[in-house]
């Protein structure tokens, strides 16, 4: 099918090419840039791309950039007509930086804007969990457009603030990742006396090491933006760790024993990919025309754990609108509670 | 094929059952006993024992019971005729419990004794490191006839002192599996915050974290007998988080670059199941009849990160032996150096 829609693409490596593809299969018209030329080449070669190139008429943009270009490129892009939105796994210092309606900075929990084109997939989104950071300016317009493109890429958008993005992804990522190196790091050290240490590294010291084999490049940007949060999780985690050697040191089983309870109780509750609910409710809430609306709901929304699908934003002929969106109908008296409590006025409604 | 040879499996989980599926497989008669008497009826059903009970004649016990229990169960195997070796996480307090010429403390790196018989795999410990630890007071010829067990279970043999076993399994295996803990928990924190935290954690997490889903029982022997191990092993992830956060914390690019390009070198060079070496040398080493000499050679030979295979103790008439065992090839110098610099007299020669 085509739908005349055209995109353009920011970057095309993992991640810019996958979007560029996915698109393309929709009907997208789908040109991109890269910094690097022979990329750009081969992401048309892919199918990721139409065209090398730049398209100020373009409907979206996604900045597929490392962290420390997007801010300049999705001014860049704002240039053009279109909205714009990036990938880029810190987000306030990119959306402070950016500052406009049209922008809304993005997460996809996919890839990494590092890796190869070769390795791009029209399908890296389908039941991923991609974070979209809305902010009190962000036009409300804008906001369900990128989402609902998102959306249509297979994605579950969570709409996060961007601090809160920045602190949770330190916390189940970035801190992640750096306790990877460390205990590689710690366990080779041991191997400098003992050649047999690394024998014995079996199954689980492979899966919680394995994220230390990638390329550290990405890392040394997203640990300059995002420092506040990291060496914060970085202190959690020393706590924890601290908490636990004196429940080891001093003998305390029980103690012990709880603490290992606990964590093994939210690993077995981890979601996994958030399923499509059986049944939807469709929950329409009228808006006033004010900065902020949209932050403010669909942030209310993923705070609750709730999944929103195919949002849209309709206008009434007096200013202010309408937000649309579907819940699993077992959320749906939930949601409706919270945004009653922040005094709007929404309606449920159980689809057939 | 039928051979005569008796095994004595006591304590019949996953380890266990695994062990009686391995050695049935290969014509032996297999006892067992557990003290949850269903389960050892069900290893019976599974093929994994001949009959429930015990056997005073086995030619080895494998004593697969939790931590606390492996002592007492090993003495009471000794009281048998046969050689005894056990499958518990933690070995310098079981060694130095049982200490008997008869008995070798033995850890493979595969599954957990804690693990359902249900799961009992005849394959389970193929190209699975397996250590054991010989000490000054370990029979030759025990040793290397648990050893031709074990490696006839497809498993690699690694030598180490007992305490430098504990210290190693701290460092890869006791302090990963608590540090999985404490990042699920201080997630988990964040998550009474925020519901969407969870729905963040990506692959990486995953992995880091899945440990931490397991029955937590088996930790607590663990952590009892480990202690000092394991306290020694915190701190020393402690100091590599705070050196990494304080590199974070000031900016230092390079530093923190020079620190992850060290970890991945460490992970992308992780071993992975030691290969079986094209070509083979035998390795023949005089050995006097004094206690200590078949601890000093298979530790001293795994230390240089070298595979043997195939050990057995030729005994003379004179009251010495003969150790002969294969290396690969290409280490054979290596190996011959190392024992020449002990005042060994080993001769090396190549296999057609």
């Amino acid at each position: 099918m085509s739908s005349g829609r055209r995109a353009l693409v920011v970057g095309t490596g993992l991640i810019g090419g996958s979007v560029g593809l996915a698109l393309r299969a929709q009907g997208w018209h789908v040109t991109g840039r890269d910094l690097d030329e022979a990329r750009a080449a081969r992401a048309v070669e892919l199918g990721a791309l139409d065209a090398v190139g730049d398209d100020g008429d373009a409907d979206i943009t996604f900045v597929a950039t490392p962290v420390g270009s997007v801010a300049s490129e999705a001014r860049r892009a704002l240039e053009g007509r279109g909205v714009v939105t990036d990938v880029g796994g810190v987000k306030s210092p990119i959306v402070n930086a950016v500052a406009d309606p049209r922008f809304v900075g993005g997460h996809p929990m996919a890839g990494s804007e590092q890796e190869g084109v070769d390795g791009a997939d029209a399908s890296l989104f389908e039941g991923a969990t991609w974070v979209l950071t809305p902010t009190d300016d962000t036009d409300p317009s804008a906001y369900a457009e990128i989402r609902n493109v998102v959306s249509s890429l297979g994605a579950d958008v969570v709409a996060l603030r961007p601090e809160d993005h920045d602190e949770l992804v330190a916390l189940v990522s970035h801190v992640p990742h750096l306790t990877a190196a460390a205990l590689m790091s710690t366990a080779a050290a041991g191997a400098e006396e003992h050649a047999a240490v690394l024998r014995l590294a079996a199954g689980g010291f492979r899966d919680m090491t394995r994220v230390a084999a990638g390329h550290p490049g990405i890392w040394l940007d997203i640990c300059a933006e995002n420092r506040g949060a990291i060496v914060a999780g970085i202190d959690g985690l020393q706590s924890a760790l601290s908490e636990m050697r004196a429940l080891v040191d001093g003998g305390d089983r029980d103690g012990l024993l709880a603490w290992l309870e606990r964590a093994r109780a939210a690993r077995v509750n981890l979601p996994t990919t958030a399923p499509r609910p059986e049944e939807l409710a469709e929950i329409r809430v009228p808006v006033p025309d004010r900065p902020g609306v949209i932050a403010e709901v669909t942030t209310l929304v993923s705070e609750l754990g709730v999944n929103m699908f195919d949002l849209e934003t309709v206008h009434s002929a007096e200013g202010g609108g309408v937000f649309v969106f579907l819940v699993d109908a077992a959320a749906a008296d939930l949601v409706r509670g919270a945004l009653l409590a922040r005094h709007y006025k929404p309606s449920a409604q159980r689809l057939a």
